[in-house]
């Protein structure tokens, strides 16, 4: 039987594959090439994570992340049109993906022995990383770095995890309420269109 | 005297840089640019693969392989205009370097105890992951994912050494078989214009 | 009180983040991802570099790196219109930082038992690959593989260091010597113009 934050896991690999395949698909990239493109959108933070903090990637460890990409791949190919009105249930699955991989992210780097100031960037890799990388390689700017509060939610949940730590708090709780808190943050900034301000650009030399 | 892998494993890298450098020069790089983007197209999967492997890059041992992205830069100089014509040539040079790559990065994979699954990913990472930063690294969406077989190639000839691993075939014999099984599908899906299917796009949100 | 290296070392960072955020500020990015920009330049070089060399990237064992990127996103918040005045300041501060991150790249190496040819490549990774990550996030082609000398001062550095090196100078002399070289290689090929060579390009295929 998996663990309910077995059930979370799949559900947020699902989400950002299907983000990955849907972008890549708007690209007219084929089978493959959207295949790769999901992938890395659901594992490539946690790898450069997993790099960063010299252990093995989680996905070489378990088949389940190759084998629900390509669930999401068929999803794309079989009900690709229709997926456009389901627009608000990927939006919630991608932003429970957001939040456990915050907290994941947070916490493993927090078992390491990492200080909090690194955990915190470990947990907003985990979560945004991949988003950036699917975006280089369908050759568009991350859409992360000019839009809506993403990764700012990252860094929220990894506060209150410190937070929540400092104050001894149970860990089933400490991850709970981060995870909460990277959720609301998120479904809150783009209900209320909270941006975070822009850089004044000046004219290029 | 070097053996008939090191002569084939320099041809593969001498042909990758080659690719790596011709389209370097179509952007009008300076020669450092186009060594760098030469040697990236190269090295640049087996270096991920090492990394996630967590074992030192091969380019690292040995200096041959920047030495022989330093010969292939000098031939783009010196013969430019006239290798267009070698176009053949080059494209079968390039598919013996697929092959190669692939059967090293699977065989190393499973050297070092991962499963079958993690050895064909391994092996297309070696194969293909170069060519794809290349792409990253001149500003143009990844080859691969939209025209032709290539990484698919990759994928096929993986599988081969896996049903290979599994009957027992000796080692020897399995890289050959895999290595010919990644040129010919190579090789046939491009006189035969075999693609994969393309996603259909839909409106981007 | 801080060394002479670490002032050097933090005025090389700040001038890193600078740039990354000056040019993330021209495509309008928000504050978080011009944040993300400049921290990319200016420890992305060491962190490929440490990545490949197997070792814990410096900037997760002290955070001033984090620190140092927020003053200058402050100082671009505050002082955005005025720093193009600056033009030259930054010019030189980049240039110091450009030859401290080689000399400390090579050094680095060295210590580790690795050859000479990994060195160099390792003091130019060190000093010039956060500015490739930095072009492609931000969509551009690498402003180093076009324009201007300034991953070539990297392997000036790198040589002269191996020079010095091979004649047994003393360390400290051998890192001054080295840096010098990176520093006037770069001042001077801006002043004189001087520029590799460029490809010429031939038409795609």
């Amino acid at each position: 039987m998996p663990t309910f934050v077995q059930i979370l896991d799949f559900i947020g690999t699902f989400a950002f594959a299907i983000s990955g395949i849907r972008l890549a698909s708007a690209k007219r990239f084929d089978w493959f090439g959207a295949y790769v493109v999901g992938l890395v959108t659901a594992i490539g933070g946690g790898t450069i994570r997993d790099l960063l903090l010299g252990v093995t990637p989680g996905w070489m460890q378990d088949p389940i992340y190759l084998i629900c990409t390509g669930l999401a791949l068929l999803t794309v190919i079989l009900f690709g049109r229709h997926l456009i009105h389901l627009h608000n249930t990927f939006f919630v699955f991608d932003s429970v993906g957001l939040a456990l991989f915050t907290v994941v992210g947070v916490g493993k780097s927090i078992a390491l022995g990492y200080p909090f100031w690194v955990a915190i960037v470990m947990g907003t890799l985990t979560g945004a990383a991949g988003g950036v990388i699917r975006d280089v390689l369908i050759n568009e700017i991350p859409l992360i770095f000019r839009k809506e509060i993403y990764a700012m939610a990252c860094v929220v949940g990894g506060v209150i995890y410190w937070i929540c730590y400092s104050f001894n708090v149970d860990p089933i709780l400490t991850q709970i309420v981060s995870g909460v808190g990277v959720f609301m943050t998120r479904i809150l900034a783009v209900k209320y269109h909270i941006c975070l301000p822009t850089l004044k650009g000046e004219p290029t030399e």
